[in-house]
């Protein structure tokens, strides 16, 4: 199981290669069977080239993530975060309020990812 | 399953109960077959027994929880919220940053909840 700060470097990662529009090394972070629920409720991407498809799609769009609050580790192979995705939407700047959930394999590779937003979580900035 | 509004303002209702140091209306939020983990790859407690007494526990200690931004919901029955336990541990003034993770059955009760948080979101106020 990766150590606390490992999972939360790999957490901050994330969000570094996002905003630096490093989709590939984003997606490095995955594991190869990973599977992504964004949102809960709503679309899922199994495997690693779905993911792919899905982060360089969503990078592209010029969105940007802004941590609200310190990442979370905890006392599994499990790490959460509060962030803000900040974009702009048929010509809107708007905010989503987002947490995402990942688990771990013991490689220190995501295995899954799931983002908790609604539609409620949508602003206009 | 009920409306993100729902979802959000039963997570308020725990956030305020707690701080009220109402156990029992915190407790009623739950399902009577509810599983909580808190920590996540720690503690689990079954049923609404296990869960109540892990409730009147951890309020008499004192502890107040403050929300560190928006709760979120998501567009399954699901949602999160990241927050700051504020306590006193042995004398000494102590911080926890946490994400708490629920579902909601269909009559909106929690039926889970996990509680994200390790060693290292502990800190000194």
């Amino acid at each position: 199981m990766p150590s606390e700060e490992a999972m939360k470097a790999a957490m901050q990662a994330y969000i570094d290669r996002y905003n630096a529009e490093d989709a590939e090394g984003l997606i490095d972070l995955y594991a190869d069977d990973a599977v992504v629920e964004d949102p809960v409720g709503g679309a899922t991407y199994e495997g690693k080239e779905a993911i792919a498809e899905f982060y360089r799609y969503a990078i592209q769009t010029g969105a940007k993530l802004k941590l609200q609050a310190p990442i979370r580790a905890s006392h599994g192979n499990a790490a959460a975060m509060a962030f803000t995705v900040e974009l702009t939407h048929e010509g809107q700047p708007m905010q989503i309020h987002v947490i995402d959930v990942m688990t771990f394999n013991a490689a220190g590779k995501f295995s899954s990812m799931r983002a908790y937003w609604g539609k409620t979580d949508m602003k206009v900035r």
